[in-house]
């Protein structure tokens, strides 16, 4: 690319690998980097259920989209998408650090718990999950996003536009406007940048808050940031 | 009222008492409120700013509103908001709890320190301002809301639509329903019900990404939920 954006490498060069990408989220945004065009790598526990999502992911979208076990996964990927459940997170990342140095990861990981009045945010030593990844992947780019986009809009292939934006959390520029381009793949979806690391956090918590708003107005929230 | 909402009061009847209200956050509010046809009173460190400041509104406006110190704000006030810095918000409660019993008060405030790098969440002892409040004000009905609207739009006379959402956190429905009706009456704002006290943190610490962004697009940002 000769343009200003020049920064950004082309995704359509790039392997973009969704680790947990069996869960509805990791198989949602897996779904729909396929359907843009992208060439996609689900990774899970195992590799054999990893293989299954993704040839179910290939036959629904027609995309350069394969599955394997995680730790083949982040091998495989440019980029990678840690879409796993926050019980476990640490393992996990600690287990692939050595797969994922010199990568761009991204980090969509909402550490909360649930009981009878819902949803709330789980308190974290290090901040965040995203921060939580920064401390352990110390030889990857580590960015936040992904945490507040619903998985049944993702999953739903009668929705053909996902209208809500990305809030994209990272302290390196390069790799914070990568992530924005990978959102901005997906029609109705817009990367927008929203600050550093230190303030994952509450990117991640808000996902409470939207399931409140799930639950009240009978929805599939997201958000929106006006003025931009 | 004999419709289904009948259990929200005609804000019309009631007083809405902004304390902190000549600084710019709570300045905007009143004169939104003012412009709205609601009855408002400022309240002020000073009887003098507050009477100041209401003259000035009530000229600009051609409202119903007035100014005061913070405590005759209290008082007046049939619903309270808490529009004042972070710092001194617990000692300022703990000197109104007698005037805020048996009111809604609707906490604003948002804990947030700057450095080089822009503004972060602080740690709130009870988890954020509208926990701290509700701890404070036993007697009271604490919401937590209007946390992420641009001052800067608000104060502006030529923004005849202020386009956003306003987050409303609270655990009494008729509380929250009445806050989110306030939220209603200016032009362009909705009030979308966002969950219980508990999860008010992470709505308030979205100010400093929303701060993130205004610096990165030269924006003033501010927040929808979609799909509702």
């Amino acid at each position: 690319m000769t343009t200003a954006d020049s920064a950004v490498p082309d995704l359509k060069n790039l392997t973009i690998s969704v680790l947990g990408g069996t869960g509805p989220q990791g198989r949602g945004l897996a779904r729909r980097f396929a359907q843009a065009g992208l060439t996609v790598v689900i990774g899970s526990r195992t590799q054999e259920k990893g293989a299954a999502t993704g040839a179910e992911l290939a036959a629904a979208t027609g995309g350069a989209i394969t599955g394997t076990d995680n730790l083949s996964a982040a091998e495989a990927g440019d980029l990678v998408l840690v879409v796993v459940p926050w019980e476990g997170h640490d393992q996990l990342l600690e287990s692939l650090k050595q797969a994922l140095a010199g990568k761009v990861v991204v980090d969509c990981v909402n550490p909360l718990g649930f009981d009878k009045q819902g949803a709330y945010a789980l308190k974290v030593e290090e901040g965040s999950a995203t921060e939580q990844a920064a401390a352990i992947l110390t030889e990857s780019t580590v960015v936040g996003a992904f945490h507040n986009v619903s998985a049944t809009l993702l999953e739903d292939p009668e929705v053909t536009s996902v209208e809500t934006d990305v809030l994209v959390l990272g302290d390196e520029r390069e790799a914070t406007d990568l992530v924005q381009a990978l959102a901005d793949t997906v029609p109705g979806m817009r990367g927008v940048y929203a600050g550093r690391r230190r303030n994952a956090h509450q990117v991640e918590a808000l996902t409470a808050n939207l399931i409140s708003v799930n639950r009240r107005y009978k929805a599939h929230a997201g958000v929106r940031v006006t003025d931009i």
